[in-house]
């Protein structure tokens, strides 16, 4: 039995606020799985199943439909804000208010509150998924349990400020080694600055200019951007190895392949020692043509826009379910130290998905 | 007494075994300097003076002149290079045996064998050189006891492959910082890159071509170089701040203020939001058109160069005393695993020293 129990009666702004005080930074989802498991196993018409420090629970109506509710449990690090706060302008502010626990507190209430939903329901709840691809919770319960996630269509409650968003763009990341030769910063021409070297690929990243295609009515906008830069070796040592760390974000209308020659090309003259890629995710199509889509859609209202960043949806349409994002946060506010969800807009999620599943 | 004496009858390259198997590292000299006092104070021609572990032997012979004689006690780290192996070819390899105990064994070389040198002599030997600037036994001594340094003329032992090296060039180390706004890595156009913003910083050192300005006949090299460049958030964020550290090593004909003003120049354009002087010590002139330097010259022979790196001859020359390096070792060998340093090379420079002092 967890320390902390959620409390499924709690209006959905204030499941938030007891998520966010509940801290679950990437690699530490294991109490709050746990209190997840727990809360899920006290109600009656749900199965529940686990595997890591992820969750999923299901009805078993025979209904013609099936619908996943997914979400995930982690957040970025924490950044002096936690505890949450609500003001007030009914603002509730806090690691994770955004992105996604406000999302995961509708997950939770309309698990507990729907028992008898007018199509089947899977709640997935999952950990790291901000981090790297390869810890992803839903790709390893995609990969060990995928008759877990089997469904006509999967909203992912990540942070679309209430609005259905269709698709979403692809994550490319690269690792760039510039060559150098070490030599004492005294004696400069006796080695080679590596560092130096990178000049190049950071003039490259500065003068970059975006593609924003506009796929099935929605516009994407993509970005190249150095994540992380690392050189050095001592104060009065002319350095060997600088890394320069880049993220492509693309539209869905490349291809994985297409991406990384796109990137390659990119730097072709940058006279680059290594080019590993360390992580790749490709995007979704926005997929918004499939009729259980257009059935959300026009439940819900409201008028779709594309997906800028990354999401899950990606693995859904992998596993041959259509999925839109559809969450409470402002996705512009998603991992910044001033993170916030207005908490009208939580309830209007809530009550917008309960009209869908009871209708 | 001391439980393994120095051998002040050995030959200079015997007595440098000695020495490096007599660690010594940085912050450890202090039985070494407890040796090098013991064996001092055995030589009825010398008066002995001790401050920490800093250990000062002086002439009192009413000479003309008054020369000093200076080395550091101090190694850096051992790295499996201890103890000190003699190989067939005359190479004596070993922690220090460049840099710089074959110095030290020929400074007291002299001391032994030279009881009435035509110029006063000053011994001076000294702790923690291969550290920070604020634990240099030479500056604790130049400010506790400058009369102790009084003189006309300084040779400092350090590694110069057996030619004078004269002056030393300056060095500054400051740190940039650029400035940048966090969003997400999905949405870069949210915020601002900082380390895009290093671009133009990178691009002008990249395309930085140094001054050589000659000085007192001695071509200088200045460089302008990143040692360190650190900047990045998380994987998905686009960062809001990058720290380069640029080393400028200047020629002695700047003052530490017009070095100053001329890396804040450098780098005016660059739009950078922090720039802060980590570390800053000016270089020393050649000084070799002074009589007592000049006639040194022409006691040793051989034609004097530039000394790239920053050494303790600026000390003495802000001192008012004018100061060169000469030394056995091969400076380019200092502070490597495989330090060596032939022993004809040691025998040589004792030599030419006892042949100026004694002519």
């Amino acid at each position: 039995m967890s320390e902390t129990p959620l409390d499924l009666t709690l209006d959905a702004p204030a499941l938030t606020a007891q998520l966010v005080d509940f801290p679950s930074v990437s690699g530490t989802e294991k109490p709050l799985a746990d209190a997840v498991e727990e809360a899920l196993r006290a109600l009656p018409h749900l199965t529940v199943d686990r595997f890591g420090n992820n969750v999923v629970a299901r009805t078993h109506l025979g209904r013609a439909e099936r619908v996943v509710l997914a979400g995930h449990l982690d957040t970025v690090p924490i950044a002096d804000n936690v505890p949450s706060r609500l003001d007030e302008n009914g603002v509730l502010w806090g690691c994770g208010s955004c992105d996604m626990k406000s999302g995961v507190a509708v997950q939770l209430r309309i698990a507990a509150t729907v028992p008898e939903p007018n199509r089947d329901l899977t709640f997935v709840f999952y950990d790291n998924e901000e981090v790297a691809a390869e810890l992803n919770g839903l790709k390893h319960v995609s990969e060990a349990h995928p008759d877990w996630l089997t469904a006509d269509f999967a909203v992912l409650l990540e942070s679309s400020d209430g609005e259905v968003e269709g698709g979403c763009q692809g994550t490319l990341r690269v690792i760039l080694r510039t060559k150098g030769e070490r030599s004492h910063s005294a004696r400069a021409w006796m080695g080679s600055n590596a560092i130096h070297s990178a000049a190049p690929i950071l003039a490259k990243l500065a003068a970059y200019e975006p593609r924003k295609p506009v796929i099935d009515g929605l516009e994407f906008h993509e970005g190249l951007n150095a994540v992380r830069i690392e050189g050095g070796v001592a104060n009065n040592v002319i350095p060997d190895a600088c890394t320069v760390v880049v993220n492509f974000r693309y539209a869905p209308d490349r291809s994985e392949e297409q991406a990384l020659a796109y990137v390659k090309e990119f730097f072709a003259d940058c006279d680059i020692e290594e080019f590993v890629v360390d992580d790749h995710t490709g995007g979704a199509l926005p997929g918004l043509s499939h009729p259980a889509a257009a059935a959300f859609m026009a439940a819900v209202g409201g008028e779709a826009r594309p997906k800028f960043g990354w999401t899950d949806v990606s693995r859904f349409s992998a596993l041959g379910v259509p999925a839109v994002n559809y969450g409470p946060g402002n996705p512009l506010l998603a991992h910044k130290r001033d993170e916030r969800v207005e908490i009208t807009r939580i309830s209007q999620t809530e009550e917008r998905l309960r009209s869908w599943l009871t209708a």
